[in-house]
């Protein structure tokens, strides 16, 4: 899974059946900065993910990817490789506290 | 999945039976641009799909990658790794519309 | 998929008894080239393919990766995850044929 | 599969249910430094694996990514990508040993 | 599936229990010189696999990938997402023998 920050989303009104009434968020990877190790940075890719846990634009999320996106129950039989599996409280490194959602604009 | 614009085609007469008869397209994949945040940007990378709903060149469009792709009636039982799911109408990011098909060249 | 350009062959006669008889190729990944969009450009990678359509050294293929290699009678329970599904006769972009196999050395 | 350490954790209260009770361990690849092949160096990317071993921060540990990190009794039915299945004692290269856990801070 | 040089071994005893006993050995994938097109040049990556055909160091060998992996009866059922398939005698490109296992130290 990754980390991903929340930047938009999706209108596709012309899709494949199965597909209509999903939430289309699009979201940008984050890493650990390797230098400083206490900040998250983008990777400054696009994926689209379908929302499973109502997320919200600039919400940090943990996404799946490939075959195990279908392993839910609201996802099983739907042509998707990326979902957004969890909004992130907390993300700690090196010992320390690196991102916090109660404290982070 | 992902974000995409349609490039071209491909033709291919001698291929797998159960690919007789697929429309075979060109993709190059978008991201949101990292800086601005309020364009597309191709990847320049170039992959194959099997169109799903009618789309056409410069369009853009939403693809699933892996097994994923095989998850609707049509492509169940083929050998394909990525197919077009949907036209996009809109894409917006950071509060703002950066693509809609209705204003797009 | 991916179009890839084949560049010669592996032998191995040491191996999985699965893969004995399967013809083995080298490909190297192709791009539309994005500034100019009329030619096909090498990734400079090297796949090993289990070729399905009697593909010859120098031609430009359809490949499939993944579980999604396994989706036909002769690939199905085969530890393989890329395979060529197709000899690809044109590639058209932007409007132009940019590839025809009558009409490439 | 590949060398990791386990750089920090995620905490998130509100993912979907299956996920609830997996602890979650961010970890950064690692590859074996090709030009003095004696040592294990940092990709610098972030991926979150489910942790079936007990590992800790620092810790150099083994990762399945895809499908296969559900093909254990305890992933079977997650929606998960990447899981630690083995804590490393030992890294040898080109005839060296190049890591031991006995050994390294 | 790709070509790839085994580099080293690792060794992990606290692990999930299916894997106890599989050998695992560290490989460097390759490529085919883009250039010259006459050498095979190693990628710089360090990826786990477990070993089917009892490579040993040094040695050029056939990886798969992904679910392919347990494609074979002794890796069926394990959590692993590369296995060694082939020990390579030979790999041609460009019309000429770029590598054979007889001639290379």
């Amino acid at each position: 899974m990754f980390l991903a920050r929340v930047t938009g989303s999706v209108v596709s009104t012309h899709k494949v059946e199965s597909m209509v009434g999903q939430k289309l968020l699009t979201v940008d990877p984050l890493r650990i900065d390797a230098t400083l190790q206490a900040t998250l940075k983008p990777l400054g890719r696009t994926f689209i993910a379908v929302d499973l846990v109502g997320a919200g634009e600039g919400q940090i999320v943990m996404i799946v990817q490939g075959s195990s996106a279908r392993m839910t129950d609201e996802t099983a039989k739907l042509p998707i490789d990326a979902a957004i599996i969890g909004l992130v409280n907390e993300v700690s490194a090196h010992g320390k506290e690196i991102y916090s959602s109660s404290t982070s604009a």
